[in-house]
């Protein structure tokens, strides 16, 4: 059975939710070689996490910020505060998105449906790239 | 090894959270021939959501639907309203509950606890059958 | 391909999040067998969970019980009572944060970044131990 890995830097990104379906693929086109299989996307980092939501309405990503700023407020009584007021919100959303996603592979593509686009969520003010790591198996075709 | 895929319709389901265990096992009776491996289910969706949680007691999924409305309110300052206020907070909810389940398998078994149960958790107010790709692998008996 | 498939019982934890990296690794040695695969942990409980973060310092650890009891607070109206308040909202975070982590392999180890650890989730004011069921699978070296 065919595995394939590697490792992609993500372009640094400001903070917020962005579509990283692209530059995703393009790392692992192997992915056309498996009639059925599995994707995998794991991001190595703590404050940054990975979701899978809509791709077309850019409005969608601007509201994702706004709705996780509410439900993981700056203005909590935190006790890790050293790395700034974005940074424990940054760790719990992270939590509540996500470290991987996983996508069905059919017929050499992502079974994804119509809508769905990869999220890279940087819940940072100021980050770098950020490094995820891809990893396809499945049945040869 | 051996790979099993399908393509589930569930059935349209009111706002909240619904079990779905049994429409899903039902599509993949091949799980009982892997000795060892992993069930993937995967719903091709952005405004509803897959997790896995207590199957004994309704009342926990109408307290789910309570929750998440605490959390996710639709009263924020959205900007993509056009396709009315459940909409957006239904994306955000999606991202938080996730858009897949996996779940190991132990001799032609789903490895689950005794009250894990798999929902369809459905975030808008009026949505149609969902679609969901359920795949399998693993090692045969 | 190799398949290793294993039950942990983690410790009793006190309400809270913890690192249990250590254990689980423990449990699952024929990792370094692997060259390239997955490490799949599930737990099989509905109000406890599993989620990658920071490993580094105990307070985020702190401030996570924090945030989780500001998005999922114990004083909505919900319906499902007679387990005791920390109940209801302990299933809402068990989804939130999710039932199972997967992390790729390479090399033999787990291609994690340097901060990243596996949490337990303890949404619970008392809870006994915690059964976990992990499955790595891969190409071996």
């Amino acid at each position: 059975m065919p595995w394939f890995q590697t490792t992609v830097r993500l372009a640094a990104r400001r903070r917020g939710f962005h579509l990283v379906t692209d530059e995703i693929l393009a790392a692992i086109p192997e992915i056309e070689s498996l009639s059925v299989g599995l994707l995998h996307v794991f991001i190595q980092h703590t404050s940054a996490s990975l979701t899978i939501n809509e791709d077309a309405d850019p409005d969608v990503r601007v509201d994702f910020e706004t709705a996780m700023n509410h439900a993981v407020p700056e203005s909590l009584p935190y006790v890790h505060t050293m790395e700034g007021p974005d940074d424990m919100p940054a760790h719990v959303k992270a939590s509540m998105m996500g470290s991987s996603v996983s996508i069905p592979i059919a017929n050499g593509r992502l079974a994804t449906g119509t809508w769905q686009g990869i999220y890279l969520c940087e819940h940072r003010n100021r980050a770098g790239s950020r490094s995820v790591v891809v990893t396809a198996w499945g049945e040869a075709r």
